[in-house]
């Protein structure tokens, strides 16, 4: 163990459960990465807000949330009739989910949540109220396992391409970390783990692009690493080409939002241009994918809709004023496509995977 | 001739020498994109300030409004006597030297300023103030030639991609734009030149890189295409993979900083990365290089030094407050370097050409 890894995770850690399991303890991730403050949600009005207002974000963080606060809201329902029970459970269920109506995570967090009350119904509502406390612990668990999974494989990977007495280059983009997740992160997890395994913060060089418009790699994933003690750097996301000129950077990670059966990759704006310059300079591009990422059902990436998102973002977001001509358009999609022949592997935390990725993920039992 | 065209240049040409002869005419670069406002300056003070505070930028912008204002400032010398006014003449050329001691032109329009006294000392004072506009205007001359030159080869090449009916995708970074030159720009001169030939601002689009960190694509380029009447889009400099894959650009065309002469050419940051992903899409890349950007004493890119600029430009600027953590480093390098490999063409006022580079500078009589 890794003591002052610990003490990070206690002050960055996206959400906790407190042990008078009267409130959900989180990071005010809207506050970053100027201020860190926990604050305790208590009402259920207080967690729809922090949901909505993205004071939590990241689709696993979103979804550990959720489970924790339908949790403590229901060990609050003044009834030991399991049909006055569940009227008030489903109303606090209902509430919580339309707090982020495309937040997919949310809705599968709070529909087992909702199962497991059912699977339980002839039980007494007061160990009902246990067993929840219990599922939402083990949505926590599961995700952990996954980022550490993950996390392992990646580190391994780094272990191959550590040069004794160097700092390895790596870098990443947007945040699939910490922030994002219950403990590890994704594209974090394998940075993380090597803490673990004993590097120092400075047997690494973790290069975060800023990852524009959002700036989640400048606010969210550089904040997590500097604050592990891990060596950082930000830098514009068009500045990957000369720093892997430079042979700055040996290895890269990032997360995703859905993986195609043939291992095309949805993830932020940008990666895909990571991917081709990564190619093009010879160093090795990991996607970091929960198994749960990929999709039997959808064959490959032009199968993926790609949301576009609002204008403003580019054009006057965080500035002091508009920084483009109001009359011009701007263009402004959420997530690109990597084409699975511009990824080194797929980092699952069931195995890591090559191509052909519709076999490796069969081999798996993924697909 | 285009009228809408010609309004566009009178309102925005970068600068201007009033009837009177009396002051220069700017447009006020720090104020754009949302305000246009013309300012005469009139005093040595005066044009100092605006060079150094970038209100002018680009270098043949710097060059033209240092000669005009040196011309401007001489006009105002109250000697007859050639040595009482050299004296003079001096004082105020290395005053506005000053102002930018990193501007190559500001240097070079000063000197070749400097050069018409002195090749003219023998003349009437009278005279040679009467020179020195001549020769101011004939250094303007010459680089709105330069940039016709350039458009008039990169807008042959736009015609030869031109579906009829369809508006050309071209993509470009930073700003190489009328509000860095005297008037056409040079990686903007095929879009103006189009104009000029009949074609109208819907048959072309252009997609401006944003250009990270100082964003001079968004605030410049973009306000420049929009009042041209050119359809205009504004995108993250990370979203060039995304357009290309969806087969938006059809042509890129980049400015640069220098040109070695092997054909690797420095510009922005971001434009060999963008060069990558166009080649591995197989979109043309084209880099407009005036010839004196050509230098026979740099033989590759590897000679070029690379400038690294403040942190806070990516970490703070432009922002309501910062936006990565304090304890973060920043890798903020101005310029990076396209290798001659990945470039289609360069594009110089001479001529087209193609690999290798060497070989067809020699043969224009470049190097």
């Amino acid at each position: 163990m890794n003591k002052d890894l610990d003490a990070f995770f206690e002050r960055v850690i996206t959400v906790k459960l407190p042990e008078d399991r009267n409130s959900i303890d989180i990071i005010d991730q809207t506050l970053l990465p100027g201020t860190i403050k926990r604050i305790n949600l208590s009402t259920r009005e207080e967690i729809w807000e922090a949901i909505k207002k993205l004071r939590v974000r990241g689709a696993p963080a979103i979804g550990v949330s959720a489970a924790y606060g339908i949790a403590v809201l229901a060990n609050r329902i003044h009834s030991n009739d399991f049909d006055a029970f569940y009227v008030q459970f489903k109303d606090i269920k209902d509430y919580l989910a339309s707090s982020r109506p495309t937040a997919v995570n949310l809705f599968w967090a709070l529909n087992r949540m909702d199962d497991t009350v059912i699977a339980n119904k002839d039980k007494p509502v007061a160990e009902i109220k246990e067993i929840l406390f219990t599922e939402a612990q083990a949505i926590r668990d599961e995700d952990v396992a996954i980022s550490r999974g993950i996390g392992e494989i990646g580190f391994r990977l780094m272990e191959e391409l550590k040069v004794p007495g160097e700092e390895l280059g790596i870098e990443t983009h947007c945040n699939a970390g910490t922030l994002a997740t219950a403990k590890y992160g994704t594209a974090t997890a394998p940075m993380y783990i090597a803490l673990e395994h004993g590097w120092e913060g400075n047997d690494m060089h973790v290069y975060c692009d800023e990852t524009r418009p959002l700036l989640q790699g400048a606010r969210l994933t550089a904040f997590e690493l500097v604050n592990a003690g891990i060596t950082t750097t930000v830098q514009c996301d068009n500045m990957a080409s000369i720093l892997m000129k430079q042979g700055k950077i040996k290895i890269i990670f990032v997360g995703c939002d859905r993986v195609a059966a043939n291992g095309d990759a949805a993830n932020k704006i940008g990666t895909s241009g990571l991917a081709i310059i990564a190619k093009h300079y010879g160093v090795p591009f990991y996607v970091c994918a929960p198994s749960s990422t990929i999709d039997p059902n959808t064959p490959t990436g032009n199968e993926i809709p790609i949301e576009m998102r609002d204008p403003e973002e580019i054009k006057s977001m965080w500035y002091k004023e508009p920084m483009a001509p109001s009359q011009a358009e701007a263009f402004n999609p959420a997530f690109d496509v990597t084409d699975h022949e511009l990824i080194t592997g797929i980092i699952t935390e069931k195995g890591l995977c090559h191509a052909p990725y519709d076999e490796a993920f069969k081999k798996l039992g993924i697909i």
